[in-house]
């Protein structure tokens, strides 16, 4: 008999946890969908400040505007982390056509790519097109010398995940310039990453390395890219290029950050973010102006609801994702000085669509936490509870914090590349209940960690 | 010894028959997201046709089209089912507008509700406002006698199902004229049912009684329900009204069907289908051009992979779902007469939106078929295989076929009340390849269905 009081003792506490978690996982669902702030803040975010470059006047009016707002919300600490970040601009000039055989001439849509020197003049050349970059590495450097190459290996539209497709195709843009270097090309040119065959050119990062030669480096729209293709199967064309995007000295900037401190491990840490950078085309909505306010209003709500932290939940808006990293890095390194324990991190940086669940980035013991919260839920319409990929803001707290489980949220991924850093990344493209119930997943997910760590 | 040797076969067979399924599967997506046709028919019917309300000119073009495009891709039979539909149109002068206490006058964006008769002239009365229908019920006769009755019902936007919201107002917009009426109302306005605050009214269905008086019903924008909601807190406010919108007689129309017939059983028919009709705002685009296109591309998929079905696989376009439901009445009635024995059938009725699974509508003894699906489609972002609700086209085949499992194709429905019955509801608001990945969980589905059966 007393063996079965206790089981229903212990099934009887099962049960009102289980409850308790229900009603406030609904309340935070409330709070997003109801009263929620997170479509305003992102209205203003984009609007009133628009694209965010690190280093940029507008990535410190952002500073700014992140500082207030979370002041705004009265969170136990704000404060924002000094940081050193690259300082790269467009610059007033970025034009390029192309001339095929027959002398017809061809003005295209196309963007620098990241950290790209600029083409000092007009630069012009024949353009040879490869379809890989493997391709092109094993090239003959006869044919490439002075040449503008062309990049043109499109997205593979079969992958249901979008992010593998980007995955497949990074190195064209990342490795290009390099590698077209090597061979003697004059400038690279590549296709965009995005799904859509459409006008749209998509910048982001690419790198040099020290001992080759720096060349201009572009993304052309797909839509373009097809078209050149296409003519270039007919015969010889000739590209033509000016930019004036160039280097400046590193900029000082900030992470900007704000907490509700935990009522029994204050000095045990769960950092939620992402970043406040973004490309300087478009506004930076979906990547990653939704991932922000994501988390800022899942801690406005857990405040607003007067969720009282067993560990310290702190949201940061980390500068310079785009283009270096240096806020994920500097983040890291600064909170391990201070000797601060994180335990956990969750990083939203895959745009503001309709929820799908969470990936784990961490040690598989984890596996069993994360997949404990899909019975709660799977009635928000959450099903992704498996290993995957956290964020790059996030990443580096694994060298400080070896072990530490990091997480990422994941939206649904089909338009994402419709818009990454394309000038149609802007706050009409984001659909406000979407946004919405991102930030409430992040919220419960804040929430059940908080509890279940 | 044997025994082991048998329950290697049986694995093995098993192992087998799952992995032919899944490079089926695979095959299915590939041809949708590489090869698909589904975007460029759906831009066909939405740009090329436009909006195709039951018996207008261009419900028989969509009917023209749609048999052409089943010809042109060579199914086994294609064919037109005669039917008969209500013929109901908007007419020329649509206007509205309201005036406050101090003399304001408001200009507003307003639909009449499908099937309403006009004003016969300019209407004016006070405005009087009411929160729900039962709120409307136990008014007294007196206060509501000779005034406009404004019936200001939103959707809860807490729901996370967003069809659950739309449910729950569904009477405002069917019976708020009858109830209006009842109590003497001139005519009833109501607060569109979507969920955003935006200035697109949606229209749709009401219905009238016999030996009620008939009265003007029409819906007006959600923002502009609000404003007058403020307006009528301050004071009077008098409406005015004019809709030359009327009945005709009721009109020849099609359904539209073809199909590849079963290989050994070509009497047993499995039935997937939407509707070609649509409101006569907007393009229909979502609603429903998105589920007849699934359907279409789904057979054309099929056959293009050369699968030779054991069943019947009938893609059917309905007539008539948003006033009447001719199609599917009459065709539930027509197989039948045939000595057709139906033996399942989908509906893509919501959407075209990022796929999220599907609900059986039938005896719970289906379930098991559902769920022993998820393991091959989990893979597509597909995870709900639950009871659920079919489609109003093929609810009908319940009465001709007692016990027949309904499916209906369930997409993400975040989206879906943005542009439901709205002018909105346009071509430009529906993504490629949500709609391509529609199309493929659509064949899959059909795949499976006939396969397992």
């Amino acid at each position: 008999m007393k063996r079965l009081f206790y089981l229903l003792v212990f099934l009887g506490q099962f049960t009102e946890g289980y409850s308790q978690d229900s009603v406030m996982v609904r309340r935070i669902y409330d709070q997003a969908l109801l009263n929620g702030q997170a479509y305003e803040n992102l209205r203003q975010l984009c609007k009133d400040i628009g694209p965010r470059l690190s280093g940029s006047a507008q990535a410190q009016m952002a500073i700014d505007w992140s500082y207030q707002k979370m002041r705004s919300y009265q969170f136990d600490k704000v404060q924002k982390q000094a940081i050193t970040v690259p300082h790269w601009e467009r610059g007033t000039t970025e034009s390029a056509w192309y001339q095929t055989s027959n002398g017809t001439l061809h003005k295209v849509h196309l963007l620098a790519l990241g950290g790209s020197i600029g083409t000092n003049g007009l630069l012009q050349a024949e353009i040879i097109e490869f379809k890989t970059l493997e391709a092109l590495q094993s090239a003959k450097k006869e044919i490439i010398e002075n040449k503008i190459v062309f990049l043109n290996q499109p997205m593979d539209a079969a992958q249901i995940q979008t992010f593998k497709a980007y995955g497949a195709c990074y190195a064209i843009r990342g490795n290009g310039a390099v590698e077209a270097a090597k061979l003697g090309a004059k400038a690279v040119v590549i296709r965009s990453l995005g799904l859509p065959q459409d006008l749209h050119p998509h910048t982001g990062s690419m790198h040099y390395e020290s001992n080759v030669q720096k060349i201009p480096a572009a993304a052309l729209s797909t839509a373009e890219a097809n078209d050149l293709s296409i003519e270039l199967q007919k015969g010889k064309v000739n590209f033509f290029l000016e930019m004036d995007c160039r280097d400046f000295p590193d900029a000082p900037s900030y992470n900007v950050m704000a907490e509700i401190r935990g009522s029994s491990h204050p000095n045990q840490i769960i950092t939620i973010g992402g970043h406040l950078d973004s490309w300087d085309t478009g506004e930076g909505a979906h990547d990653d102006g939704a991932g922000v306010i994501h988390c800022l209003e899942a801690l406005r709500i857990l405040k607003e609801l007067g969720y009282q932290p067993k560990h310290t939940i702190r949201v940061v808006f980390f500068m310079n994702e785009e283009n270096g990293n240096q806020g994920g890095q500097q983040y890291a390194q600064w909170v391990k000085s201070l000797g601060e324990e994180q335990i956990a991190a969750l990083e939203s940086d895959r745009g503001g669509f309709a929820p799908r669940g969470f990936g784990l980035d961490g040690p598989d013991t984890y596996l069993a936490l994360l997949q404990s919260f899909e019975p709660l839920l799977k009635h928000y319409d959450l099903h992704i509870f498996e290993k995957g990929y956290g964020g790059v803001d996030i990443g580096p707290l694994k060298n400080s914090y070896p072990g530490i489980p990091l997480f990422g949220f994941v939206p649904d991924s089909q338009r994402y590349f419709d818009f990454h850093h394309a000038p149609s990344d802007v706050f009409e493209n984001v659909n406000k209940r979407e946004l919405e119930l991102g930030a409430a997943a992040v919220a419960s997910f804040a929430y059940l960690l908080d509890l279940n760590l």
